[in-house]
């Protein structure tokens, strides 16, 4: 063995064996393939941001606890600040949350296909997954959670409602059901629940084991932003903010969430725009020969033809990108497709209908 | 048990365990608590920093790779991109690291005093810590460093040269020598290296179970923006790439750094003025009736005194904030005193004369 070959050895077989995660740069005119908000934030905004960015030394640490931005989310999700910590994007705080409980849980309960990020970790850290697929209309199969929980107890459960990338939903009524039966932590995924479905913030005073993870990428139009949260009782958030790094937000997001929370109308606006796109355009995909267009609750649209490279093609060739999620299980032969502005949805279309009046 | 109480026995016992790592907030006009460097940026390169910040729309996700940056960076470091890895501060850095290394290791090499993040890693995340103290006079103890190596074959080895918060370094050929039979993986963490030291960068070739971790907090005067790399062979960057998060850093913050390293003929200047007036400052220090000064190679001096809480105290009543590291093993009686710009060292001396005249 070479030196290097050696090094490579003294990794843990956890990591090497992943895969990797991988998203090839596109140039697209119209980009519809990361769930983005379509609508970026007005210039204004921005550059009132701008001007603390200039002002404020770079040669300085960020606050030990960014208490303003805190204060702030708290009040729009109406918690206590106590019961929230930020992080950069949810990809840190589903990271905290694996580093906090995995061990203790030993196994995780997760429901593919689903956001790849949690089989990642829970391959990464070693740990045993647990899947329970969603059932064959892609949604989740209750009966199935419920004897997995009761089967593995003190397991972590990982939910994520509006779910990515199907757009289903788990309903309210069913979510409490297997939280009454769980004995383990659960960590519910609701980067897209400004879009749709129940608000999982609402339950954590009854259900201290649930933790909510939220974002910026999506419905607050900050992906470039990376900032995510997570929202439990203030008990546990106390325990898991020990072994979350110290700094983890520079003062720049730091400040960009504040001015957005300042202006969470221009955001609901936004939302309201791509819900009512996102309906229509369902409506559109469902009379077109498509074998499946699945409702969502989110801000994109799962579709299933045998044409997909096809269609994935003709679409880039007119400089619309949608992604091709036909690699998850369950959804071969499938296309996630964003919700753009107006514009780009109608163009979207138009590029359907000659591609479906061809073939 | 209450539900809450329940839901906190959920948590990992290794986090549950730490005891949380705080700084409470001081407002203080002249702040040599945090390393960081005394001077900014100045406003042009802040503001078409900013300008960028306008343009870029927020809604979008940064690039998968920033590879702009990571150019730059293997330029600035004399490597080639492929051996560089960019992450939120060196924090997560280590943490990556952490996660890659660990659970093969199984023990993890730390020699105290020194950098607490290491310490927080390792228990966090249920790993043996083996401990080398420095010796009496806060050097590295090489000799006990190698029997410790020797006597845990396969186990990672953090070190940090220039070492916080003591400003020790380790010479080249004793590393080399630690290098030369160590199995296990070694963290080398310089993020004081450009003032003072080896540079670890170059050992990579000859020894790829080395990875250097590098800030930007620190002479690049940019602690505000959370901006950290690793540099290592480029097969094992590769692997541990995998469990790097995707979009770990915002587009600003990525950015910011490719107009820092534009900009690196000021960043020079102010480490040769940080150098100058950290000599200074030594010689100062060392004719005060201090029982200890130890050298440094770092942007800030340790000193020892039994009227420790005294001397913090009068400084922070003249606005001069230092840093108490008496908690540290073998620190009682210390604190951490960061080189200011030759102003604030000024004031730091006046107000020190009027304390030793006093006592």
């Amino acid at each position: 063995m070479t030196k290097n070959e050696l090094a490579k050895t003294l990794i843990n077989d956890s990591v090497r064996n992943l895969k990797g995660y991988h998203l090839e740069p596109e140039n697209c005119a119209v980009k519809l393939n990361q769930n983005e908000n379509p609508r970026d934030w007005p210039p204004e905004v921005k550059e009132k941001a701008a001007r603390f960015f200039v002002e404020r030394p770079w040669n300085r640490y960020p606050n030990f606890i960014p208490d303003n931005l805190k204060k702030m989310l708290a009040r729009y999700v109406d918690v206590d600040p106590c019961s929230v910590i930020v992080g950069n994007g949810s990809n840190e705080m589903l990271l905290v949350l694996f580093l906090s409980f995995a061990e203790k849980a030993k196994s995780v309960i997760i429901c593919p296909p689903t956001f790849t990020v949690y089989r990642l970790l829970c391959d990464g850290l070693g740990m045993r997954a647990v899947s329970v697929g969603l059932d064959n209309d892609l949604q989740y199969d209750i009966g199935a959670i419920k004897k997995a929980v009761e089967e593995n107890p003190g397991a972590m459960l990982v939910l994520s409602s509006p779910n990515n990338p199907v757009g289903n939903t788990m309903s309210e009524d069913d979510f409490k059901d297997i939280l009454d039966i769980h004995t383990g932590v659960c960590v519910l995924d609701q980067a897209y629940a400004e879009f749709g479905g129940f608000d999982g913030t609402k339950l954590i005073s009854a259900y201290p084991n649930l933790i909510v993870t939220r974002t910026f990428s999506k419905a607050m139009a900050a992906a470039g932003l990376r900032l995510g949260y997570m929202v439990g009782a203030a008990d546990v958030i106390a325990e898991i903010n020990k072994i979350k790094l110290p700094y983890n937000i520079n003062f720049f997001t730091e400040h960009a969430a504040t001015v957005i929370l300042d202006n969470t109308k221009i955001m609901e606006e936004s939302v309201g725009m791509i819900i009512s796109e996102r309906d229509e355009l369902y409506e559109y995909l469902a009379a077109l020969p498509f074998d499946n267009v699945y409702p969502s609750a989110a801000n994109f649209i799962l579709v299933r033809t045998p044409q997909k490279q096809k269609l994935f093609d003709h679409l880039r060739d007119d400089s619309i990108l949608v992604r091709d999620v036909s690699s998850y299980p369950m959804l071969n032969d499938c296309l996630r497709i964003g919700v753009g502005t107006k514009d780009e949805n109608a163009k979207l279309r138009e590029s359907m209908n000659i591609f479906f009046e061809r073939e």
